[in-house]
């Protein structure tokens, strides 16, 4: 039986969504046990549930408390949660509250794994050919190290292999050309290390305009670099997927061609959907930790409870270490 | 009469482009000399067009020659047309050649004006509002001080009031989140600097995906941050695009939506049209330098001429050195 911790509260549509996502999640998985935490009476809903075990918590992480906040909002649903995972070590956890707070929380209280020095957020982002890129580290670390981007390049390839079950996945640098000497110092460095290791999964570097066409499964850089690389695309796919909307509402013709291209605009939608991937996943901490979205609905946030399932099923914390070992 | 020194080789579709787009320029434009360099039998075209004169240059550029080999590539049509800004002091030079070549020319043989460090690699790119946002610095610097970051805002303004006609523009600066004490030590310290000084021009940190929605006329990066940007926003762009004629073209029924969509589609590619920009330039060189993109067409180059000619008229060189003076 593997245990998830669930912080209920804190997602921007309330505790509702959490509660839907776990009885989604629950009817496809047995061999689960949840531990739900938050205000009791918002979750009356998973009482008479099998498997799900509820935890009060009276208070509500603000969505923008910073670590120094976070470490002492000890009556909120998050902080009760992140301690559960520590003092029992329950197999994951999963929030849809306060990035910042939920990060800070995680590495703090859950500490890294023996040979990783700093956690890393990750995510995964539709490409062109239908692939998903691994993207890592996307904000979790401001300064990096060229040692440490070496462990994050092994862990985005043990997220790749487990959640987007691509087998042996290759990692590609993020830098402002392809060729190796180009980059900051982190980058040109980082690129030696990774060559001089000789590791046949390391591709050399790659441009975000060529990442997204596909053919990389792990996109490596550093928190602030990789940072900027989702928020402008999560912009720019926003801003193009308003566009195609305004363009079919234009006039009566063009709300017309929209009956009839439905289908081909429902496909892109499909393609681009990132409800299906659930969340960002901290990577190197003693437990699975997902991130859900803030604006996470039933299914996407049955998603991350599910991408959290695949970690734990999959051993990730113990490949993560052995990985580490083993150079 | 203003000069302008023309590039003609390089392009990734030959001299022909160029010389369509001097001959489109030259009929909007009575009041510019172009000095045009490159093949003699290439430029053929241009031989009866009042107000051109041709330089015959044997030489093209290597499109991937780095600084040190475009230094010595003396008989290129664009070490050519470098040195002929440089020693005449004509007005600006533009050229569809080889990026990483071309402003390391440029950046050494012209020389920074009084006040500024470094020279910065400038772009617009469209948003959502219909406004259009310039990036600086998107590629000419890897490592930046938070001083010369300063001075790039400062090029910015004077960029997207000449060339995009905006009014006092208002200048971001890219980082991981909205609040001044998020980002890199470089991020931190520029927004301090901006601060300080007191500037009601600068309205804080900016995050990729709130920038493209518009309302930011100037996005302050260092080089390698707003390359990464650049390259992210084009590549998601063009990725989206794809797309969309990818969902028209998937069978009769959405074939046909497309003849009734066309107008709004039309529209959206009017609206994310790249070539009316006409390329990057390289702003606070002595001389206006326009880096035309190397897939120009002769529209697309006729446009970069037209950037050229806006920042020659404007007489951005000298507005550059009175606001570096004037604080």
């Amino acid at each position: 039986m593997k245990t998830i911790v669930v912080d209920c509260m804190g997602s921007d549509k309330g505790s509702v969504v959490c509660v839907g996502g776990i009885k989604r999640f629950l009817e496809l998985h047995k061999d689960v046990k949840i531990i739900a935490v938050g205000k009791e009476e918002e979750l009356v809903g998973l009482k008479e549930v099998p498997n799900v075990e509820i935890v009060d918590a009276r208070g509500v992480m603000e969505m923008t408390a910073e670590a120094m906040e976070a470490m002492r909002a000890r009556d909120t649903s998050m902080y009760k949660a992140v301690m559960l995972v520590k003092e029992n070590g329950y197999d994951g956890i999963v929030s849809a509250g306060g990035t910042g707070a939920f990060l800070s929380l995680a590495m703090m209280k859950l500490r890294t794994v023996e040979g990783i020095d700093r956690a890393a957020l990750v995510t995964a982002l539709p490409t062109y050919d239908g692939s998903k890129l691994c993207l890592l580290d996307c904000g979790a670390n401001v300064d990096v190290t060229p040692e440490r981007m070496v462990q994050f390049a092994k862990m985005g390839r043990i997220y790749a292999n487990t959640v987007l079950h691509v087998e042996n996945p290759n990692v590609r640098l993020l830098s402002n050309g392809a060729e190796d000497q180009k980059g900051t110092e982190l980058i040109k460095e980082t690129n030696k290390l990774l060559r001089e290791a000789g590791y046949d999964w390391f591709k050399g570097n790659v441009e975000g305009r060529e990442a997204v066409f596909g053919g990389t499964n792990v996109v490596l850089a550093g928190g602030f670099e990789g940072n900027i690389f989702l928020k402008t695309y999560e912009g720019t796919a926003k801003m193009m997927g308003k566009m195609i909307g305004d363009a079919f509402r234009k006039n009566i013709f063009t709300k017309i061609g929209y009956l009839f291209a439905k289908s081909g605009v429902k496909q892109l939608r499909h393609k681009m959907d990132y409800e299906a991937v659930g969340g960002a996943m901290l990577l190197g901490t003693n437990g699975v930790v997902v991130k859900a979205h803030g604006s996470s609905t039933e299914y996407s946030f049955s998603c991350a409870l599910g991408v959290c399932y695949d970690m734990i099923a999959a051993d990730a914390v113990n490949l993560l270490k052995e990985g580490i070992k083993n150079g």
